[in-house]
């Protein structure tokens, strides 16, 4: 057994998500798995560093699989990745390969993801940033949102910031950076750095500290929403469409 | 009779081009006419500031169209700019309106217009930049490329440039700005601004700027080229995907 450490990028707009799913929905590990099955003539799990919802893109997830005799089969890493861009879609590409340990996992051994969402703020729609940006037309306040993002920065117990109904034990996540960065006129960017994210945390974040933006909600009320744990408090969630997966660090 | 100035942002990787064409392929043209008609009950011709081919952006582009009695219809530019808006499809947007003398020709009076020609130079393909971006996986010396760029910056004949066939009796034209900058690791960016364009002009000089970066040709054969007068003395020509109409000036 040889084990593999790919990172990849993908447009998500056509995708129903990260992971595969029952009924045959076009997923991005499904594509991957495809691909493999193509190249290597092995049918393997390519398990990923965690799942991105429909819609949300990556620059740098990263995936693991783990091959039988893949030197005999003539595949290094870099032969791999050739031979698998060769044959995913347009949407999606291996970016980088190397080779990695057998326990390799690329979820449970993640110390931290960094995401960007994008917002087109500006009064008409932008044609070419529809697949990557939320268009938000409201006039909005940076200097409110920022202080917004200083209260949730840091270690805290983000129950209100996930989807309800969701099962997990632990809702403490460390936000070590949260800034939003004006960018050029009308682009706004907002980065994110964890050591992981409640499932929707990173939109729910997003869709309120734009309320905040909007004057609906004042930046010292983000401590009264956290300390509420419950996740009507929150903004709504904002579209998967502005989000990416930008790195995932080990 | 008031006439309107519009200014377009359009992803063109859906569209056959700007013009609208016999046998109903789907044009800028004809979605911004079939718009018009849609809000202001009036066959009218929208005129632009110059064909874009099939798979070209804008940013910029420049439309004019004259409306009966637009005033008692209740139009100002901004309210036909929101109305059209409300219904022109999500790859087009008028992104600016303005009222326009009734002589004004978005074609003829235009004075320069700037293009961008995007270019991903990397070894692997980039899903996220498939609409906007050509893909040229092989080294690239930036140097070279400038040197080749000077040497087209000014006033030439650019009949070697222009797609052969062409019946166009002036073939002169001014280039204001040649410039290619590297931007972030693998971003690639050409700027071309100029008096006007031959058709396929600026496609047929990225692709022979990509010949010289690859070294198959040197930065002074262009005066050789240019001199020639032959399409077949310059390169081919680089794929409509990464080619955005900037801004036209008046």
């Amino acid at each position: 057994m040889i084990a593999f450490r790919l990172v990849l990028e993908y447009d998500g707009s056509d995708f129903a998500g990260w992971q595969v799913q029952a009924g045959g929905a076009r997923t991005v590990q499904g594509c991957l798995e495809a691909a493999v099955l193509r190249v290597t003539g092995q049918p393997v799990r390519v398990s990923g560093s965690g799942r991105t919802d429909a819609g949300v893109h990556a620059r740098g997830q990263v995936a693991a699989l783990a091959l039988n005799d893949a030197p005999e089969a003539g595949f290094d890493a870099r032969g791999l990745q050739r031979a698998l861009n060769g044959v995913l879609p347009p949407d999606v590409a291996v970016i980088d390969a190397a080779p990695a340990s057998l326990d390799f996992d690329p979820r449970r051994d993640a110390r931290s993801k960094l995401y960007v969402y994008s917002i087109w703020n500006a009064r008409e729609r932008s044609p070419l940033r529809v697949r990557t940006h939320w268009w938000v037309p409201q006039a909005l306040d940076l200097a409110a949102m920022s202080g917004a993002a200083r209260c949730l920065t840091g270690r805290h117990d983000f129950t209100s910031f996930q989807t309800s109904g969701t099962a997990v034990k632990n809702t403490v996540r460390t936000v070590s950076r949260l800034d939003v960065l004006g960018k050029s006129r009308g682009e706004l960017v907002i980065e994110v750095e964890g050591d992981g994210f409640l499932r929707h945390m990173v939109r729910n974040i997003v869709g309120t500290l734009v309320e905040v933006g909007r004057g609906r909600r004042t930046p010292e009320s983000m401590s009264a929403v956290l300390a509420a744990r419950d996740r009507r408090r929150a903004g709504a969630t904002a579209p998967a469409r502005g989000l990416t997966l930008v790195r995932v660090r080990y």
